[in-house]
């Protein structure tokens, strides 16, 4: 399990977008994943919340990585549905997703994204997607 | 409508994850949006494609400005759902939304995102949402 | 809470469209919902199992129940997402929603539909979506 | 484009639940299909409307055909979102589907459905999602 949570931050370390956004990966095990951001005045929108495309980050990355937990690394998201719940802000959002149902080729997953604002979390969005295997990892183009 | 853009560009220079991002409001009147996001190496995932983030983000934004367009500049994304096409490369990428349906105090609205590379778009993700009037803008908490 | 299961019953049973597909409502109380569908041949599609739009009915209507078990009776389903997990047989399909987060005017709510067969069941689709509390009962135009 | 439409028509004849409901498929083309369903007391809500499921139905069932026309006849919906935009009254309702984009074994397909009354149509809700083909018409268990 650690093996895999070391696996999983060398990907997410790998990903520019994540760097710039600082996620962090907390939790990374067959089913169910954590991801961690902490919040800061870059990730704002115009009236001091955590902007919406956080919140969407968030959950789109850790249902991807909880949908690789149980398909293998080759994956990417195909669709997700995201509702907002309420203004975002505090110290940290940490996106929990999980798998409910997986096939052979995609996996129907969920996550729950919370605000954690002095040692206490309220939910803030929640979200659902389906995650797919691709035949191999895409090479981009020159 | 030049006034109405210039508003636009005002209130996406005073949202930092935009700025950090560097989207660019290049269309805003009354039912249709546009915005379009530079491709530069910050916004990949490891593969070298963009982020699916950096296209959520892109939806969910030009969603909130459509919305905000009809309902007036008091609003939030209520719920957005997106499908991810085809993987990302090129020069930028430009999201394109429109209404749907409006009423008094929600609009229901569609985007879809293109990835632009040489001059020539195709089409990338596309994405249907709710926006929602809310009361006054809430206040962040100190 | 039996009364508000009667009440639900008594409402139902004004659902001329939920009398044609046979649904019976089995719990209904603050934040939860089950409504059951016996599985009858009417209810099929071309392959023998029950039609998806049968498991998105169940959905659509567990959803708006539990919206209105804590938003009022004057309620309506707004919009909803599903992903079907399975093909369903079996003897009935069991819908159960319950409340994610509550606001004054709305709820987000989530729904799983299993199939029931020999007593034992398998989730077959899981919903998301925004129950939305209407001004007044809305009256039908003559 | 007469032959497919036909052996449409004979797909739904043979759905049990397409047959209670009393839709009838007036359009079927590659990328496009169009499914019509006349209003009557039996689909209707406790206010008059046409209930949301009838709708939802109407919308799922459009984006299967419409996935079909590309994909070949072996599909299924993977998964939807629905918008409800206005109380449906009027003599019949219409949805129009068509393809955004087609993979090899999916298709993410778009849906509007209008109520018409005395000749007059109006949007009444719209739908997005996934249309994936199957290996094999998958058999139902005794």
């Amino acid at each position: 399990m650690d093996e895999m949570l070391e696996l999983g931050k060398q990907i997410l370390a790998m990903q520019p977008f994540s760097v710039l956004i600082g996620a962090e990966l907390t939790g990374f095990s067959e089913g169910h994943t954590e991801l961690k951001i902490p919040i800061r005045p870059e990730l704002r929108q115009q009236h001091g919340f955590v902007h919406g495309g956080v919140i969407s980050y968030a959950a789109d990355n850790a249902l991807t990585y909880v949908g690789g937990s149980v398909l293998g690394p080759s994956v990417v998201t195909s669709e997700f549905k995201i509702n907002y719940l309420r203004p975002v802000l505090g110290d940290f959002i940490v996106a929990r997703a999980s798998v409910i149902h997986a096939g052979k080729n995609q996996a129907v997953c969920r996550c729950d994204v919370y605000a954690a604002s002095e040692g206490k979390e309220s939910l803030c969005a929640t979200a659902q997607g389906t995650i797919k295997k691709i035949g191999q990892s895409p090479q981009p183009q020159a």
